[in-house]
């Protein structure tokens, strides 16, 4: 294998595979990056859960494959200068890499001893622009469970129904659910595990080019540009969360997502995500007490708010909040309560893209 | 006690004073910023070994003092809105610090109980601009040593004399020299602990306004703006480094900075700062073949140099040229070697304001 690569287009790609490897593999060859040089260069990163496959144009003088070592070969990309990189795999493995004045000698292993992730299918797909899937996994990413033990909610429901695409994660405590609008009217429903859609958060870019989802099997793949991410899905029956999703409530109030945020931060550097301390809502009619108890001392705070039913008294984990309105990019939101010891729903005041669910912490009185 | 106070001063003057307070304390008040509200505002941070005391004016409307645990203040102050703080202490220590709509009550400790730093004296002093003083600690504490059987490698020292002030800092492998002018012709040879020179370099800014440093007893201080900083000094006699610094060479080489540092860094991927494996210089006559073997490969590179002696081959661990490379701001330097097996020192091409040492380790032929 021989072939010359600009040095920045080859460290993208090592960059992205890079999210599908192994730091600590039981076998060297699992922690290294297959690479071919065929019609086109093939970078490839696999842990069997996940896989990245990266393709690029670039000027093959001898086609051949070979595994590398990720780290060390990241590490001797991104130190080289901006030049074009000549990389040539010689017997025995060993791989020659020069870049003007620089150059290198690794060992790197043999490409037939490397378990390929199962050739691309696509049963059933559809398409949605990078920007909003990349919206839709940031909306709901922190509600994934991390209980091993109940493993269907260390994962993310994706739904996609009636051209629309539902984003669910759900925890035991609390719940994020997020939609968008597709094109194509496909549907099916399954269950990626948390970590993975969290690599995938991390590649996706803020564009509004198309990328395809598609499903075959037990498996999902996310593909655009050069890049095409395959994930397995998770066993199991995700829960029927609309059911969990209440319909009456006692009082609905609107107030701004910011000063809310605020105000919790505050709140929590005297509870100090203690779960024994939860901060309080005392909420009146053109205003919201939100204080808290603990050990060290309290804290009280009145925000403004509009209330349209009687007044109430709840508690929370503050985390839960502040990690559902830190993703809300509206000035205002409508927090809808069922009753003091039942859950709330954060949904926004002219739209619904979005729907938070949180369960309350029983108070004591005090 | 009683003040009212712009939110962004408290928390500048809380951010200097906590980098002298333990995070862990054996007693709770040593965790602690002392408070004290008089003719103007005086918060301190000790721990024995290094003390800061910051003054501020802001209206004092009840005199008094407190001791309050840093991490938690700095947290809340830290948060609140943009707008002025009031801090109220009651009975029992009970601390009210109130702003806009927030208000928090934490428990306070009795400042009675607060070891304060001994009163400022200054028997010898002289000026430097704060840059400058930052500068040559920048330039050399890196070189400060960590073995705490040898304590007075784990100072920096401070060498005042003609009109000149000298910093130096050696671990046995390599050592540091940085010198600059001052206005006063006093004298002495003080060592004070690297760790509080870290911090003291952390707290100066990039200014041509004059900071006073002084000496009395066993603290030096270092007096500037609102800021007293005391630390103390290493007992002990520091190494008489200039007979360390040899006088004649074999051959004398002028390299490009960067062009080293980048070669450097990509033969250090190669031997992972595992110091069995040195980086190797090959000297000629008008480049140098930078290399390095290890188990993982090999890699080379030839850079351009000036070189005004014979030939030479020598092995380093490539850390501690990095180090001193990075900071000297030179675009050319000058290498003076004696002998492959013999100190190398780094200067520059046209004035004396660092020179550097570097120990070789010996290579085995191959």
């Amino acid at each position: 294998m021989k072939i010359i690569i600009l040095k920045q287009d080859l460290l993208e790609a090592i960059n992205i595979v890079q999210k599908a490897i192994m730091a600590k593999a039981t076998l060297p060859v699992l922690e290294g990056i297959y690479i071919e040089a065929d019609e086109k260069l093939k970078l490839i990163g696999n842990n069997f859960d996940f896989a990245i496959e990266y393709n690029l144009e670039t000027d093959i003088l001898e086609k051949g494959s070979i595994v590398i070592n990720a780290r060390m070969f990241g590490d001797i990309i991104r130190k080289l200068p901006d030049a074009p990189v000549s990389i040539e795999v010689s017997e025995n493995n060993i791989v020659k890499i020069e870049c003007l004045n620089s150059y290198f000698e690794i060992k790197g292993m043999d490409s037939s001893s490397y378990p390929l992730p199962p050739a691309y299918k696509n049963d059933i797909s559809f398409t949605i622009s990078q920007t909003s899937l990349k919206d839709l996994i940031r909306q709901t990413i922190f509600a994934v469970g991390s209980d091993e033990n109940r493993k269907i909610m260390t994962g993310s429901l994706i739904e996609v129904e009636n051209g629309e695409i539902k984003i669910v994660a759900l925890d035991g405590f609390r719940m994020a659910v997020s939609n968008s609008i597709i094109k194509e009217d496909v549907s099916f429903k399954v269950v990626v595990p948390g970590k993975n859609m969290n690599e995938i958060l991390r590649i996706l870019e803020t564009s509004d080019e198309d990328l395809t989802v598609s499903l075959s099997g037990n498996i999902i793949s996310f593909v655009f540009n050069n890049c095409r991410i395959s994930s397995n899905i998770l066993d199991g029956e995700f829960m029927n969360y609309t059911s969990y999703i209440p319909t009456k409530f006692e009082n609905v109030i609107t107030v701004n997502t910011k000063d809310l945020i605020d105000s919790l931060e505050r709140a929590s550097l005297i509870t100090s995500d203690d779960k024994r301390y939860p901060v309080k809502f005392s909420i009146n009619e053109n205003d919201m007490l939100v204080s808290s108890t603990a050990d060290v001392g309290i804290s009280k705070e009145q925000i403004k708010i509009e209330n349209n039913g009687s007044p109430l008294m709840i508690g929370f984990n503050p985390r839960y909040f502040i990690d559902a309105l830190k993703v809300i990019s509206d000035e205002e939101i409508k927090i809808s309560f069922t009753s003091s010891i039942g859950p709330c729903i954060i949904t926004a005041i002219d739209h619904d893209k979005y729907l938070y669910l949180i369960l309350p912490v029983r108070i004591r009185n005090n």
